[in-house]
């Protein structure tokens, strides 16, 4: 095999470029599953995140293969600027990214990307005492023809639900054991919960993943902690067990937050909030999301 | 805690029903993950699926929750009814629990039903001999509003992709090495790929999982195969690289052998064709997908 | 390319049998994730289970490659003999599929498969009304030199567990407001739990995966349920409250169950029993486990 | 509920303490999926890995539950010695670790860490110009009776195969086709593999991450790369195909390059290699493993 001759002319078949007399256009052209480091600084703090990214663009019915290292490309500039300067936060990563996919694929219409990673931030515990919980962090960007570029920030948080409707139920069934006042709320199931809120951030606007962290946070029954000490512990179920929440209560719950929160924020901007929780009755979870603009949402719709 | 005193009677507390002064709406409620068994009869073949469900349906303003409870009773429903008469397909199946699901909340505007399943068929190997091949299964039925109920039925198939981007710069680069006539096709880089296509199955119309499959497998560089004797193999990588394909190619040939196979089918009907190639060259993914009418493909678009 | 001369005569390229000076010995070479189908039929049941397979066989030193495809072929005959005639548990099948893998790859002397696969099961609800549920069935069989052939059955149930600790800590830090006599369990922290139990079936003896379901679900602070009426869900609710258990009480139950149930199975029998849960109160797990012979457990190490 | 009168008083239940007559000793009880930056710091460079941790100890049959929070101190003590002064490298955190539960879970006699993190590397491309790519790193540290503490570093590498049986009966069955002198390698089939090398650090030795990266990275038919120009492509894809090799020669070439990068590691020091190939022509996966000491590899065996 050693007498393979490398020919030094670069090679110039540019397959993806082909012409097609009968193709079909493609929504969605990319590559999914990138993994690379993104540099957030915002203020003070700096964080590199360890990000997934996916990107797409669409494709003419004319065109035989988008130019997929054009993506890697884009992505890598946008790493480095990151790893550079640092970049204020991974929506904006997302939404240079996007522009500069519709600049690399001339031909396209549409350009997507989306962005994953797992982010730490310091939270107080039930007693005061800063902690470092795990969150997930999420961005998207979509540009389609010559529409304003959309951007989304999104933080998925785990917490604490205990079910209402059990409370009551054993409340009805099992209450005349008790004496009613003065006393502990009932018993009931409770189980981990995971919620997310994704929303956009409209040009010239800022909206802080920290701040979506709170919201949600502070949307379940109780917050759940990494560490916490035996009394700490009894603090967090007795607060779980005051405020029960449905899987809908926690969305609800959320929504109502960013209203107050964003109270400026347009009317068109979207909002997706979700709620899941792993049951501990049933083998199977609960799930509630509303996917909506704020004008919606702040009508009571 | 033996004193416990049981109540006999039955617990009336329904939480979920209560009314709220100024909830919000929400777009979807319901439970995910739910794993139970469907016996789909067609024809002389019977075949249980083990299922995985999500069921959802929307909640209005006014009420706090909805009757999760109410959702395993209707999936249990339609599960004893395929297991005790057999249903023809899993597309069947999510119409009718979408349908109790509309019946059973009597308050809800939407009703969304998932599945997924294993699913295995005879497929002919290189050399003819039949061999049981392994793929997924997909349905999905919505009810909105007043609207005829959509259900859908689709097919992820694991195949073979070859590279022809890299085929062409291999033969420019190094191809005066080879004798260019009467020779094999040159080296490139092939890796599996998961492709799938999802049809709606409009009201009267029958679109059979069987055939999507075909349909798929048919559109990679190479179906792939449990079993190979070693001339085999070397026939399917032969073929793989006779039949180079980008992802975009998949979706394309799928979208092309959807319009020979269905001519009859509503210009409304909506078909999703996706192609994931597990590219061996990087360590992330080829991505390409097409949402679509039967009629935007047919006009060429 | 259509001038490919396809030569008659049977490749005989048997590159995997190549002699090695200087190779290493592999531990174990082998397929992953094959999926197939697998008749069980006990008594009166049968089931067609969804099996996901993997098989291994050690590689000498002097061995360039195991022949991949014989375990396949191996594969492809259990399941066509379990399709024609049902085996007595997926355990006879990975025994068979293990004795003939030794066969079949005459070289080794090591051996190992593994099988998983979804279960369902009628069990009775709270208030005694049978259901589906799913579970998850699990078998193992080795074969070392010319030792007993070892084969495992084993399950992974769902179920619940509520904390001990919390429960405690709750009554002695706000315990002084409730009347503590004739009254309820205290609230605690409840969450799903995933336990499993694996036993090694002796030649000549029969262990049931439906007795080893029975054991581990009568271990959680309560089973779960897929469908529950409302008062049902409260029975679920106060028993799980009764039954308060951390991670360690719930392995230390199976194994006691597995002393009491099969009191004649030799000392010799390995069992592997483990409980995880998915804490309410925190992001993460809590886990634990015990790997043993019957006779250390009955010695009450 | 707002009576509640919490009391002053700090909670003293120790139920985890409690004494049990007739327990059963538990081979590992602990807190699994625990995520946590880890600051390490390695000549000039530091990195902030986000880890996922599994920490585990025994448990006597006396005792009732092991102290769960006392790992989550633990993590949190090695997280901030990490973060405020940099550790060499994450199987030191994670011997670290090892030690402290040793001491805080003072009945202990098995202590037991397993740290995960994803990585990123500066690696030259095909034409030399470096490109971030990314790995897995993973370390474990043991710690039994009085036994020195064992502590393992390793790496989870994503590469290419070709197959070069595929590559022989290509060439036997269709290689009268062309001209056998002075050409290029017969097509195979090729894929992604995702290979793996776990190694004990012995104490006052030093094994770096990065050095087993290149090892896996050369075990490969050809390393894969994120961005690749077209010629880059074709260099790949020819490399690949100049190397053909499967997962057996993946393990062996990873032992022959670990017996020459550490000569002078003592003979008992453990090694894992292991390879698995997404296979392009199968639905499953092939896979190759050895569990071995550096003595047991270096005679021969």
């Amino acid at each position: 095999m050693a007498a393979i001759k490398v020919m030094d002319i670069q090679a110039s078949a540019d397959v993806q470029n082909r012409r097609l007399a009968k193709g079909f256009m493609l929504t969605r052209v990319g590559v999914t599953g990138v993994k690379k480091p993104v540099r957030v600084v915002r203020g003070e703090t700096a964080n590199t995140l360890f990000c997934t990214i996916d990107v797409y663009v669409d494709l003419p019915s004319t065109q035989k293969g988008s130019h997929l290292s054009r993506n890697l490309e884009a992505i890598n500039e946008e790493v480095e600027k990151s790893l550079r300067s640092g970049l204020p936060g991974i929506e904006v990563f997302a939404a240079g990214l996007c522009r500069s996919l519709r600049e690399k694929h001339e031909y396209s219409t549409y350009a997507e990307v989306r962005v994953t990673a797992d982010y730490f931030m310091q939270r107080p515990g039930p007693s005061g005492k800063p902690n470092l919980e795990s969150f997930k962090i999420m961005a998207q960007a979509v540009s389609r023809n010559t529409d304003v570029l959309k951007k989304m920030i999104g933080v998925e948080v785990i917490g604490m639900t205990a079910c209402p409707c059990a409370m009551e139920t054993v409340r009805e069934q099992y209450g005349s054991n008790v004496t009613m006042e003065d006393c502990l709320p009932m018993i009931s199931h409770n189980q981990r919960n995971v919620s997310s809120v994704m929303m956009e951030v409209p040009e010239s606007w800022d909206v802080e993943a920290n701040d979506l962290i709170e919201i949600v946070e502070a949307s379940f029954s109780s917050p759940t902690y990494e560490v916490l000490k035996r009394s700490d512990e009894a603090k967090v179920v007795l607060q779980a067990h005051l405020e029960p929440k449905f899987v809908e209560d926690v969305v609800r719950t959320i929504l109502g937050k960013v209203l107050e929160r964003y109270p400026d924020l347009p009317d068109e901007t979207l909002v997706t909030a979700r709620s899941e929780s792993e049951e501990s009755i049933h083998k199977h979870n609960a799930f509630a999301e509303r996917v909506s603009t704020l004008g919606d949402i702040r009508s009571g719709a």
